[in-house]
C-alpha cells in the first residue's frame, strides 16, 4: 500500500507505531513493527542518551528496516514557581499507601540536545517529535544527516507551523488519541479536536504528508484515514497490548478490559494534558491545581514506579485512546498485516488524488 | 450508493441531514435534502404539534420523497428544585444589555405525546429521536404505523439499549458533533467519544444499521464512515449555511468564519451539554452552576431570541461541529451530490461486508 508517507519514510505500509514513552516501545516492539513493513518508533523522551544509543543498537540488531526515535521538544519551565511542600502534600496519602518516602532531589528532564545528538550520530532513519517544533539549527542538522522528520499537530494552526519549519510530515493527533496531547499553540482544550474533523481540515491546509492519529485501531481506521485525505496512520493503543510491548502487565490488562467511556484527559500525572483510563489517582486529583510539565511529572515519578512494582494500577498512568475495546493481545506484525489487508479491501487508495476534498 | 440504511429508509444515498432544532431545518431544507436523494429531517423538538403538522404539510408539498421528524425524548425534571431569582441574577446583565425585561411564567417543553401524535397521524416516513429511548407503547405505535425509527447513541452501551428497544437504526454521535449531546446513560463526559473511535466500537456491538455523526462534512467523511463500518452518515453543520437553512444569518456567518479550535461543550444555554462556538455567553457563564435541561433552556429563551433579533451573536447559541472550516454556503442538493460523488470515488463500498473488522 504505497502513499506519499511510505515513499518518504522508505516503508512498505503507511502504518506508524506511536512513540509511547515510558516503557511500551521496547526494541522488540519497534523492530517487529518495522519488520512487518510499518514504522516502529522508540518513545525515547524519558531515556538517557546512553539508553537511547543502546536501544537503537538493539533495534538495528533485530531489523535493517527504517524506524523512528520520538522525543519531546523542550518547553520553558520553572520548578521554583511551585511549593514542593504543597506538591508533596497532594501526594502524601499515595506515598503512605505504597510505603515509600518522599524523594529528595528531583531530576526534571533529560537534555533534549544530548538526546538529539544520539539521533544524529546514529543516523536514525526517522525523527519524530511532539510538544512543539525544534529550533532551526536542529532541523537543519537533521536534514543534513538525511534523517526524515515528522512533527505532531492538534490543530490546523500547529500543522501549518510544523510545515513552515521545514518538517517533512505532520501527524494530526485527534482528541481520541491516548497519551500526551501534543498541543503547543494555545490551551489544550482548543486542540481536543476529533480525528474525523481534524484530518480533512489539516489536509486542506498543508502540502506535506499527513499521518492521522487518534482512535485508529485496525484496517477500518486506516481506510477511513486514507479516505479523509491522510497519507497514513499512527497507532498507539493498537500496539500497547502486543506481547512485544513493554507496557506493565496490569496496564495491558486494564486497557484490554476497558470501554470507550472510561478514558479522561488528565494533568494529574505529568502536569501536561494526556488521555488515559480513569482510576483512583485521576479521580482524586481532579480538583488539585498541579504544577506544569515536567514539574508534576518529576514529583509523581516515584509514586508511579512504586505503584507499578506493587501492581497497583489505581496509581499508574494508564494512557489509552478512546477505542480500547479494539485492542488485541496479538503480535505486532499481526496488527500491521491485518490493518493493511483490511484497509486494502475497503479503500480504492492509490495516492493523494482520491482523498482530495476539492 | 446503496447500503442497509438506504434500503431501510427508502432513500437513494446514505446521507441524513441532522434534526437541528430551533430554526435551521425549514421545510425547504428538509425537502431539498430529500429531493437530492438523502433524508431531510425536521428538527421539531421545540415546535408545537400544530406547527409540526404545518411543516410536514409544507415538506410534502415540496417533495414526495421520504423525510424524517426528530424529537427529544422527555426526561424527568423539576423546575421547583431551582431558585428562579438566582437563575435570573445570572442572566440579568444580558437582559439589561439587550434591553429586555425578566419574563413572567415560563413554558418548559412541548408535550412529547402530542408531538408524537402528529408524527403518527401524518405517517411521517421516518421518526428519529435523541436524549433517550421512547417508551415501548410509543415504539409499538410507530412500528404499527409503518414508520422507520432511528435513535441516537454516544456510547456502545447506549447503542445496545437503542437496539434492544427494537429501534430500526442507530446514529453514533461522536464528540465532534455540533448541538446537543445525545448522552442518556451516565454523565455526558463519558459520551464524548470521537467519531473515529466510536463508530467501529458501535458497529461491532449492534446488528442494526449505524449512521455515523460528528465532524462529517463532505465525501471524505462519508467514505471514512463507510470504511469504519457505518451504513451512512448524519451531517448537521454541513447543511447549516445552505441558503435553504433557516439558521440566523449572523449564526451562518459565525460558523463560516470559525476554526476547529473555537468550539466548546457548554451547558450554559439549555442546561444540557451541547457543542457550539465559544462566545461571550459561553465564556462568562463557564463558572455558573446552571439548572438542568429544560429549565435553563426556558430561562435563556428570551435572551437568545432578543440577541437574534439584535444580531448579537455573542449571546446566541451557535451550535457547530468541530469542522466549521469545511462548511459551505451552497445549496443543500449540492452538499448531498458532491458528498456522494466524492465518497463513491474513494471507497469500494457495496454493503456491510467490506466494513467488517473481524
Amino acid at each position: 500500500m504505497e502513499t506519499r508517507i511510505t515513499r518518504l519514510l522508505g516503508i512498505e505500509h503507511p502504518v506508524v507505531q506511536a512513540g509511547m514513552a515510558g516503557g511500551p516501545t521496547t526494541p522488540r516492539l519497534v523492530a517487529a513493527v518495522s519488520e512487518a513493513g510499518g514504522l516502529g518508533t522508540l518513545g525515547a523522551a524519558y531515556m538517557t542518551p546512553a539508553a537511547i544509543r543502546m536501544a537503537v543498537e538493539e533495534i538495528r540488531a533485530l531489523t535493517q528496516k527504517p524506524f523512528a526515535v520520538n522525543l519531546f521538544v523542550p518547553e520553558p519551565f520553572d520548578p521554583s514557581a511551585y511549593d514542593p511542600e504543597e506538591i508533596g502534600a497532594s501526594l502524601a496519602a499515595y506515598r503512605e499507601e505504597l510505603g515509600i518516602e518522599t524523594p529528595g532531589e528531583l531530576s526534571y528532564v533529560q537534555s533534549f540536545e544530548d538526546q538529539l545528538a544520539v539521533v544524529l550520530e546514529e543516523r536514525v532513519p526517522v525523527f519524530s517529535f511532539t510538544f512543539g517544533v525544534p529550533e532551526k539549527e536542529h532541523l537543519d542538522a537533521l536534514r543534513e544527516a538525511g534523517i526524515a522528520t515528522a512533527g505532531t499537530a492538534t490543530t490546523v494552526r500547529e500543522a501549518v507551523a510544523v510545515e513552515a519549519a521545514g518538517v517533512d510530515a505532520v501527524t494530526a493527533q485527534g482528541a481520541e488519541a491516548g497519551g500526551h496531547r501534543g498541543t503547543f499553540l494555545g490551551p489544550h482544550e482548543g486542540g481536543l479536536v476529533g480525528t474525523m474533523a481534524l484530518v480533512p481540515q489539516v489536509v486542506d491546509s498543508v502540502g506535506i504528508p499527513v499521518l492521522a492519529a487518534g482512535g485508529i485501531m485496525d484496517g477500518r481506521g486506516l481506510a477511513a484515514s486514507l479516505a479523509l485525505g491522510a497519507d497514513g496512520v499512527q497507532m498507539g493503543t493498537a500496539f500497547l497490548a502486543c506481547p512485544e510491548s513493554g507496557a506493565h502487565e496490569g496496564y495491558k490488562r486494564a486497557v484490554l478490559g476497558a470501554t470507550e467511556e472510561e478514558t479522561t484527559v488528565t494533568r494529574a500525572f505529568s502536569g501536561k494534558a494526556a488521555r488515559g483510563l480513569k482510576n483512583r489517582f485521576t479521580e482524586e486529583m481532579e480538583g488539585v491545581d498541579v504544577p506544569e510539565y515536567p514539574v508534576q511529572n518529576a514529583h509523581t515519578r516515584d509514586v508511579r514506579a512504586a505503584a507499578a512494582k506493587a501492581d497497583r494500577t489505581e496509581f499508574m498512568s494508564l494512557w489509552s485512546g478512546q477505542a480500547p475495546r479494539l485492542a488485541r493481545p496479538v503480535p505486532a506484525a499481526e496488527v500491521v498485516e491485518k490493518t493493511v489487508a483490511l484497509a486494502s479491501e475497503i479503500v480504492t487508495w492509490d495516492g493523494k488524488e482520491k482523498g482530495s476534498g476539492a
